[in-house]
């Protein structure tokens, strides 16, 4: 049975013995029509007397859901006048209407990626299942550790140990979301320690320049040459930190020589200062053996970052620091300060996969993938850029390409822009201008993709006149396509004068 | 075949035809050696001729082992000197030692704790199952979108709005890990905007004070009473936004009236100021109907903060926000800063388990089971302290025990924490001193152990001399466990003296 109503504007429509009460029927009738707006503010309701016998329920009905919409503030009543819909009109919701974002470039050489399409769905499912057979998994579905579920600390430490000449150690180890986090968590722990200024590499990571810079610290440039960080310019500095990348060198690809590793872990101590080290992608060597880590040489020196980025799926989000022994407790406040802990479920699932040999699998297949597409990757270029000289080839997940001199990098990279192509140049990582070039990332890629990415961008770099509109120049230094994106957003939106000042 | 050599202290073992090769062996028995002491700093290593001769191995295994070693900075040469072990002594690996934590209690009344045991395992398994079924997951496993992958806003939004009675929209809704991080990148976009002070209820969570305060505002706090915040008190002070749980005040239980809910957006409207609404628990009602959010009303002035944290585990680590359109930008890039954005499978899977109705399963019967044990604690206090006032029983997954008057709330607690029961006080969560009182936590724990717990409860209460130790002072104001291990262990360090200043 059903029964329709219409006083003045209100439509409300009541179906019996269908699960749901009278009550909440009119509630949910009378609520949509205040968010669609078809109940406008102001508007007075009928007397609940008058809507009970409009509707052929009992008069409590009305009551009771008056009362539940005066508590939810869609509605109001003062003594002795109408109740009426509350003067601040709810929005009306728009789920469902299409919004989707512009979709993505042809070709894709952003560095850094690994091929998704490889990621070992089935094993990772087995392992979540196997970790929520174990009887008292619920003590682990609480609040998580903030250091990291101890049992994947300790199978990270093991594989670290294991596969990158590390000398880690669970009680050590803090577990993150990723590099970008994990810098944060230490120069958070830095700056506690009076530490005001760090040195990076350049060319370095210009996102991570940034991302120390927002940590309150300040920022130091110390060179790379092809025996990796000038670290005799260190002395000159007063940082209490330098972050290096030397198993290899980004963007350059350069391997840090045995004096220099040396050298580095030298100065860190008589200093005292902290070195970080970001061991990014160092599971993908292709023509030379692994290189060790500083962290295998010096723990208490050194900061070491990793992730699954690389070797699994950026989207895992799951990251790990192995501390010196005097900051870990600290690096796990400022982890349980800034999020309460990482995902316990994930960290735990990771876990099963590597003691299973899950990863090791997994790395063997992805080297051998990447170490064709790397061939390909080179040989392409060989073929269509004969001139270029290209760096880094022998190992990661990217290479570089020195660009003629005088070239334009940003240029060049609209003009690809154009071509349904996202390329990406060194620009934003170099502190110093030394000349233009681009990186290419090509694990993520099949070799079709980078042959005809390549003929596009050799047709890009002949093109003398690419008549493309350049970026503002502040953008040309944000390298991450959604960090651009939201401040193009953002600025778009303070143009339009949608800012004020506030307390 | 094994064969064994012996030049001074160094002892090597190759066995052949087992898989790793020779030079392998060699390069992984010298690395252990170094590591764990035996080939100690400044030791010289034999010529390689003179090691491969006593191996039976030819030169140049012993050469291309070296050279790894001199890389990964193991060992040094110099020009027409011996190969030495480098000087900076690596630390032995500990893994495989047990450092247990410390059992917890056998009662713990954490507040806010949902019950584990209950987590549904195999509906979870089944939505990853779905997830990485579907064809182009892999697009999903690259950087993730940092305001959280969409299909995931879209089925949260359409949740809330369902039964939060919100007017969410996926593209104004931002993904996080939970309470904590939404409420510190919401401070972030505040501060940007220029607010510097932020109001906060009295009682209130403590730790979000200190979350707020470490995010570089300044706290005021606004008196509770039994309508919810005191509204008329915010306009004499200068504050650009405010922290309110008007669904079940922290820790009272109280719900905002919709007076003062009218009365608080018309002040967020005139100062456009924004009302900060933690929605943390408001899925569990009990005795009366749930009671919509401020965010549904007033969508541009709300910034709405929810998790799965009650719902399903707090180890998931899935939280939400919904913010203000001029907001969402610069939340979600606040967001990209953090963490580079939350683990997207983790986000798909709880889409996929919200629109297969998982999750209105899991709470209808989570309902359940908390309504009988808040049920039974309450009958527990009625028979073992029956002079106790307790408030805050309708809604939620705790309530609140007033103490009588001149109680020492901390020594009660340590009295509680000797018998091997955790319980919490409302002093953490007090500005002004307003009378000792416990927050009891009970969805977590069986019936029989809350009748167990309570009458313990009581025992401690009438103990007049508990003889506990109080802890330091600074420790009480600390409700969280796991951050009150964390300070005690960096206070002992720097009390032990392992603190310097530094640059």
């Amino acid at each position: 049975m059903k029964r329709t109503t219409f006083p003045g504007e209100l439509l409300v429509s009541l179906r019996r013995g269908e699960g749901q009460s009278l009550r909440e029927q009119l509630e949910g009738e009378l609520r949509t029509a205040i968010q669609r707006g078809r109940l406008t503010c102001g508007a007075a309701l009928p007397s609940s007397r008058a809507l009970a016998a409009d509707l052929g329920v009992s008069r409590g009905v009305v009551v009771l859901a008056y009362d539940q919409l005066l508590a939810e503030g869609y509605l109001v009543a003062s003594r002795g006048s109408a109740t009426r819909v509350a003067s601040r009109p709810p929005a009306r919701p728009a789920i469902g209407v299409t919004d989707e974002p512009a979709a993505g470039p042809r070709y894709d050489f952003r560095p850094g990626l690994p091929d998704t399409s490889i990621f070992p769905r089935r094993a990772w499912l087995s392992s979540l299942r196997r970790v929520l057979a174990v009887p008292d998994v619920e003590t682990a579905l609480g609040y998580p550790d903030p250091q990291g579920a101890r049992p994947a600390r300790l199978a990270i430490a093991a594989y670290l140990n294991r596969t990158r000449g590390t000398v880690a150690r669970a009680e050590r180890t803090v577990l993150c979301t990723g590099f970008a986090q994990g810098l944060r968590l230490v120069c958070d722990v830095l700056r506690q320690r009076g530490v005001t200024r760090v040195a990076v590499e350049d060319p370095g990571h210009g996102g991570q320049r940034a991302d120390i810079a927002a940590m309150g610290l300040r920022v130091s440039s110390v060179p790379v040459d092809d025996s990796g960080l000038r670290v005799d310019r260190l002395t000159r500095l007063n940082v209490g930190a330098v972050l290096v990348t030397p198993a290899h060198q980004f963007p350059t690809g350069v391997v840090m020589a045995p004096r220099r590793r040396q050298a580095l872990l030298e100065w860190a101590s008589r200093h005292d200062a902290i070195v970080i080290e970001d061991d990014y992608d160092a599971e993908f060597r292709f023509d030379r053996e692994p290189v060790g880590t500083l962290q295998g040489l010096a723990e208490d020196h050194v900061a070491y970052i990793g992730s699954t980025s690389k070797t699994l799926a950026p989207a895992l989000r799951i990251g790990w620091l192995l501390m010196p022994r005097r900051l870990v407790d600290r690096t796990a406040l400022a982890k349980l300060h800034a999020d309460h802990g990482s995902p316990t479920l994930d960290q735990l699932t990771l876990a099963e996969f590597i003691t299973s040999g899950g990863l090791d699998r997994h790395l063997r297949k992805a080297r051998l993938l990447y170490r064709r597409r790397r061939d390909a990757m080179v040989a392409a270029l060989q073929s269509h850029l004969p001139a270029s000289k290209v760096r880094g080839v022998a190992a990661g997940l990217h290479l570089m390409v020195a660009l003629p001199a005088g070239t334009d990098e940003d240029a060049v990279l609209a003009a690809a822009e154009q071509r349904s192509m996202r390329i990406y140049g060194v620009g934003p990582h170099r502190a110093r201008d030394a000349g233009a070039a681009l990186l290419l990332g090509y694990a993520s890629l099949p070799e079709a993709d980078i042959r005809a990415g390549v003929a596009l961008l050799a047709s890009c770099l002949a093109d003398k006149a690419p008549g493309t509109k350049p970026r503002p120049i502040a953008l040309t230094r944000i390298w991450d396509p959604a960090e651009r994106r939201l401040l193009a957003g953002i600025a778009a939106e303070a143009s339009i004068g949608g800012e004020r000042q506030r307390r």
